[in-house]
């Protein structure tokens, strides 16, 4: 099974990378951006197929490795 | 309108931050990943209603700034 991961700053969160692109893409003639958020993006298999299961430990994985939960936060589809 | 952009590196190039990170969920005792990449995850927020213009303006963004077109590809979406 296939899952995708996204995590993301908290909305509170100053994101500078976000701020700098904004500022190259309006720059670039862009004026129409508003703003730019960064990212991470992770794409995992995993094999099985018990659903509830994987996600259980997909929910773990970002506890305890992927997502630092004082300034990030994360949603994860399974495919 | 809200666009989510998605760049990640193609397939047959070596991701070796993904490949640490497996290793980790390995040792973590999660035997059942079988693979991990690790990709970009852009959110813009654009002002305008115009679908089509939106749609060119992020494809050129891509190919002008975020993305290596040697070793990465993309895909977006307008929500």
């Amino acid at each position: 099974m296939k899952a995708q991961i996204f995590v993301t700053l908290k909305k509170s969160v100053l994101d500078p990378q976000g701020s700098t692109i904004e500022r190259s893409l309006k720059q670039m003639g862009y004026d129409d951006v508003d703003s730019v958020r960064i990212g991470k993006f992770i794409e995992l298999e995993i094999n099985g197929d018990d659903k509830e299961k994987i996600q259980t430990e997909i929910d773990e994985m970002c506890k305890k490795l992927f997502v630092n939960p004082n300034i990030e936060e994360y949603r994860f589809e399974l495919l």
